[in-house]
């Protein structure tokens, strides 16, 4: 492909893409194809000689977007938003074409130093604690950013014996705790980091969802007198299943006296921190040693984007670090070196992105945008409530709504698949306390109220079917 | 930013970059900046409104291009290439545009299936063992992919207990073997999986770097004499410092015969596979348990992708398989979802770019591509031969050559000093067998024969003054 043809085909692209995202509520939300059709139609064999980009071009329209999920229509209210929006696209096009790796300070200097910038401008922008400025670093995902949590926490509980002569020999059986609620992710966790899941304590919660922090202190407690010790809490701002919030101070409290490490996980809901009304659910969170929150959920930064604190990034070095001789650096004591502080060794430049959308939209255009949200979910909520063969299924959450059917599961479970082969809309289920129940969570930047309230009237209406009536 | 805005700035940026690319050598390769002059350059105040694209762009122009150290410049001989390209550039937009997360199957089938379909492609154009067809995944990096590697390594000889009640309980010493020349992810991975570095072993490589066999098999005896079990040999097809080959089949031998897992890691060389002429160095790698290779090194598909392939995805899957209700789909029977085949939740569409380049470039694109630079490489190599107050540091292989002064590593530091400092070329340094060595790693798709004999009477003119004549 030659500069001229790029031009031309990148051109186009950009026009497809602004064109897509204003449109995308035309398509079904949910792909229709069956497995292995997207596969065989793409079939072909390896080409000996280059294609031109036309060709390229059509089979991605002809068979390709009939496999795509529109996460990005406003119509999509399953799992968590996955958010896009002009200026970040930009930044990741502007990304792919400088084409620089940033493992190391002198890689590409502006990388480390935009970085290390712009998440000081989240720090202000969420009100997070002050000594997280200086302190974090840009992950693909709150998965990877809370086993590196976890890593630097088995390691400060075993004095960095782990690292050198393994689990097995350190002596010593580290416990961790996490809601019952809580992402899977810390499960995963608990398992690449070699601790074991039946090592990972499930805390109770309430009725709203939220960690009993005394039943944390009484499993503490408990595993100390049988010879384990504690490491790692992960608290969990904002539950998958149903946003429930864990009161970070109780759970602070225990994690100091224990000298445990806290992790917060506020991977959606930590963005919500950008509007002062909402910062309620942050009160304790001084008290943690890593924080992540994702701009690639909630904050218009398209994904990868996952934003990890710690407290002091040393630790995480320390765990992390590894120098062999190829990637000695002149600068090494002067700069940071962001290798030390992920799994990966390379990274793209990915804080070109959230600085574009931070100046983009402003403080303000954020805060908008999550407070139309969380407004449109209030509203959706009180119609549920408004008619009786509905109830909710947890009290609604910013942008989340869990409801049922009072009919029982199986009659959710029916209304479900109906809304989502209507390919009107696209919900994701959960269980809380046992019971089905459907999650409406709201996140594109294209949702307007005339998109709920017709999501709210499809529902009633499969309702009516699903319920015979 | 309305879609207009986005269609103009969109426009403008891929102008841009096609004169980057196509510009990009008149650029100093190493960025000069001082630490922390990017930093005082783009403090601002958090922005409460949004701003301009203009006003972003002027400082992404003023501030951030002076901190980039230019990875595309045709005279980037440094670490690895990253190599990057047109179409690749095209799907990464496409990828960001679209905005889609394809954690499982439904969450966009055409994503599960178009990765599956183009990891077959890379089989068939590199040649790999046919088990491997069905059996890839894109990781973000060779880090990464050895790391679950060596993860479900620990779990087939754990019988996975390790992940249910952790490697402090699961009472085996289990060690691990890769060579001295090996790349630090290994000792990362080690690190992180929990096994520790000590029970790492560094197996001896000979005069060229490749691992020597006997004592690979000498170290498996004395561990499983001394009570320890072996569990994971990770094999290098191209070292990093010097693109050392390992035997592939006596080591895959001795690993059958001990069960023990073989990883292959082909970050970079694993692209020369293209080549039939190149193929001697997967001689044996049919034993291999896994693979990975780097298209985002030498296969002109930007950072990040890498192909990781499992011999039993299963033993992967079972590796790292959580499934909570949240993410049950009502196909999960029928189809693959990738979140169980890596560290991360989320996913995004990457397979598109390496579709793109394939079908772009074609088998013979690709190929002139890697002959190119495995022939300026031979070259350049000549010309060290050649003069006199140079050496060849190892033997060169494909796209490498490690060379150095005589006169020692003084002088050799010094040259390189003094080349990075020029802003005309860009290398990085290792050590091989104790002594000080110049990497010279050509990977740029604009890299011509002029480039390589520019930088060659150039380190000859450095050399003269670092020698003093």
């Amino acid at each position: 492909m030659t500069a001229e043809e790029f031009r031309r085909a990148g051109h186009d692209l950009i026009d497809w893409i602004a064109q897509y995202l204003e449109e995308c509520e035309k398509y079904p939300v949910l792909s229709r194809v069956a497995p292995g059709e997207v596969r065989r139609s793409v079939e072909a064999p390896l080409p000996q000689h280059g294609e031109a980009w036309s060709a390229m071009w059509r089979d991605f329209d002809r068979h390709i977007m009939p496999g795509i999920t529109h996460w990005q229509s406003p119509n999509f209210y399953a799992y968590f938003p996955a958010n896009s929006s002009y200026p970040a696209i930009l930044g990741e096009l502007l990304s792919a074409g400088l084409g620089v790796n940033g493992m190391l300070w002198s890689c590409s200097p502006a990388m480390t130093e935009l970085e290390m910038f712009v998440l000081d401008w989240l720090v202000d922008l969420l009100a997070l604690p002050a000594h997280f400025k200086g302190a974090g670093v840009i992950q693909d995902t709150a998965s990877s950013a809370s086993l590196c949590a976890l890593l630097a926490a088995r390691e400060q509980a075993l004095e960095w014996r782990g690292n050198a002569i393994g689990l097995a020999s350190a002596g010593a059986r580290l416990t961790l705790y996490t809601s019952d609620q809580a992402h899977s992710s810390i499960e995963k966790a608990a398992m690449i980091a070699g601790l074991g899941r039946e090592n990972l304590r499930l805390v109770k919660s309430d009725d709203a969802g939220a960690i009993i922090p005394a039943h944390l202190a009484q499993l503490m407690n408990a595993d100390r007198a049988a010879g384990c010790t504690p490491c790692f809490v992960s608290a969990t701002m904002g539950t998958t299943s149903s946003l429930a919030m864990d009161p970070l101070r109780p759970i602070g409290e225990i994690a100091a006296a224990e000298r445990v490490w806290l992790h917060v996980d506020g991977a959606m809901a930590g963005t919500a921190l950008a509007c002062p009304e909402f910062r309620d659910i942050a009160d304790g969170l001084e008290l943690a040693d890593s924080f992540c929150v994702n701009p690639h959920k909630w904050m218009l930064t398209n994904f990868d984007l996952d934003a990890f604190y710690v407290r002091e990034p040393q630790r995480l070095v320390r765990t992390l670090s590894i120098l062999p001789e190829y990637l000695r650096a002149a600068q090494s004591d002067e700069v940071i070196n962001y290798r030390d502080w992920h799994i990966p060794l390379g990274r793209r430049f990915r804080a070109l992105k959230l600085w574009f959308v931070i100046r983009s939209y402003g403080v303000e255009g954020i805060r908008a945008h999550i407070r139309s949200h969380a407004h449109l979910a209030s509203q959706f909520a009180r119609w549920v409530q408004a008619d009786s063969r509905f109830e909710l299924a947890a009290p609604p959450r910013l942008n989340l709504v869990c409801f049922r059917l009072r009919a029982g599961d199986e009659a959710s479970e029916a209304l479900l698949r109906r809304l989502n082969e209507s390919g009107a809309i696209h919900l994701t289920h959960t269980r809380l306390q046992g019971r089905y129940a459907l999650r409406l969570c709201i996140g594109s930047p294209r949702t307007r109220e005339s998109h709920v309230s017709a999501a709210w009237s499809l529902i009633q209406r499969i309702a009516d079917v699903v319920l015979g009536r």
